[in-house]
C-alpha cells in the first residue's frame, strides 16, 4: 500500500493581485505561509510520514513544502525539485491581471484559454524577459522543452515525465510521498491517478493548502482518496 | 576555477542555553535566522551563484541554508542533505549544559573532551533515547555508522566520505557550491582543503553565519580563502 499526497501551494502575492502567474517566481503571502503550516500539521496528525518530497522550481511551492516539512518535523527528508512540476506557462498573459486581460482579448477568449484543454494562450517571443530561456535556472533545458506558452495538455504531458521517471521510481523505496506544486501540474497528477478525461480535468478544482491523500495498491492503482 | 563556500549555522536554542547539542535537532533562534539572511545577502552581493547546496540532517543547518538560499533568490537550486555533515556526536554529554558537565566530570576533563582530536566523550548506551539508532531518520545507517559518541577525528573521517563521494563529483558539473553545516563538520572540510594538522584543527574557530569562501583550481587545490 502506498500513500501519495498532493498539496497545492497557498496564496501567493499574485493570487492576491489576481494576475496570471505561470512561471513567474512570486512569493507566498503571510496567509499562504499559514496555509502551509496548517497543511503540515494535518499531514502529521494523520500519521503520514513521507520518505520523499517533490516540488517545482518556483518558490511559492518550494516554501510551501519547507514550511509544511518543518511543521511535520521532517526537514531532513530528501527534496527533489523538478521544473516539470511547475505551473502551466501562461505565455504572454503572465503578469497581466484578469481585468486587463479581459479588456485586451475579450471575456470570451479569456474564458476559453482558462477552460480549454488544448488551446494555447498568446505566445511569448524568445526576446521577451519572461521567456524561460532567459532565466539561468532553465539553462539545462533543450529548446523544445522551453515553453513560449502552454496549453493544459502541454503541462500535463511534461508532468507525466516527472511522474514516470522521478516519482514512481522513489515509490519503490518509500511508502509515502508528498508533492507540493501548482493547480495545473497537480491536475495532471490527479488525471493520471484517477484516469480522468480531458473534460473532467478542466473542471477539476483543487483547493489550496489542503493535503489530498491518495491510497494505492503496490501497483499504484488508487483504492481511496480524501482531503485532510 | 572553483568556489567552495562553507557556512556555519547561526545561533540555535541550545547555543543560547549553553548546552552540548551534537545530533540533537534544536531550532535556530530569531538571531540565528537573521545571521542566515545576512549570509545569503553577502553571498549574493559577492556575485557567487552556487549550483549545488549541501547540508546536514539537522534543522539548524537546513534552515540556515533555506533562509540564505531565499535571500540569494536561489531556492530552486538542488539541495543534498547528508547525515555525514552532521555536528560531532557528543554522546552522553548531549543535553547537559556546560556548567552541569563541569560539575559532573570536572573542568579539566571537559576541556580535554572539547579540545582533543582523538578523545571520545562518554558513550551513550543503545537504549538511550539520544542514541541515533532510535531515530527513524537514521534508519538506513549500518550499526557501525551509528555513533554512541564521536571524537573530532571520527567526525572528520565521516565528513571526508561526504566530501569525496558526494561533493567532489558535483564540482565536475558546477563551479560553485555552498555547504551549510556545523562547527566540527566544517572543521573537517577546512582540514582537507587547507591540509591542516590535528593541532591546527582543534584550535580552528569558525565563526557562525559568516560565509568562508575557498577559491581552488580545477584540481581543487586552494589558491585563496576569505570570509565575506
Amino acid at each position: 500500500m502506498k500513500k501519495i499526497i498532493l498539496l497545492r501551494h497557498g496564496q501567493s502575492q499574485w493570487n492576491l493581485e489576481n494576475r496570471f502567474t505561470g512561471w513567474t517566481d512570486v512569493p507566498l503571502t503571510a496567509a499562504g505561509e499559514e496555509e502551509a503550516r496548517t497543511a503540515g500539521r494535518l499531514i502529521q496528525q494523520a500519521g503520514l510520514q513521507p520518505g520523499y518530497f517533490f516540488t517545482s522550481y518556483l518558490r511559492r511551492a518550494i516554501h510551501t513544502l519547507q514550511i509544511a516539512a518543518a511543521e511535520m518535523q521532517r526537514d531532513w527528508v530528501p527534496v527533489i525539485k523538478d521544473w516539470h512540476l511547475n505551473e502551466r506557462h501562461y505565455g504572454a498573459l503572465q503578469g497581466l491581471n484578469k481585468a486587463e486581460t479581459a479588456q485586451k482579448y475579450g471575456e470570451e477568449q479569456v474564458h476559453q484559454w482558462r477552460r480549454s484543454f488544448a488551446e494555447l494562450p498568446p505566445l511569448l517571443t524568445p526576446d521577451d524577459p519572461r521567456y524561460p530561456g532567459n532565466d539561468p535556472r532553465y539553462a539545462t533545458l533543450t529548446a523544445d522543452e522551453l515553453p513560449l506558452a502552454e496549453s493544459l495538455q502541454d503541462t500535463i504531458a511534461r508532468v507525466r515525465c516527472c511522474w514516470e521517471e522521478v516519482i514512481v521510481p522513489r515509490l519503490a523505496s518509500t511508502d509515502t510521498v508528498l508533492i507540493a506544486a501548482h493547480g495545473n501540474s497537480l491536475r495532471g497528477l490527479a488525471m493520471m491517478l484517477l484516469h480522468l478525461t480531458a473534460t473532467d480535468v478542466v473542471s477539476l478544482e483543487i483547493p489550496t493548502g489542503k493535503p489530498w491523500v491518495f491510497t494505492t495498491d503496490d501497483r499504484l492503482r488508487v483504492t481511496a482518496e480524501e482531503y485532510l
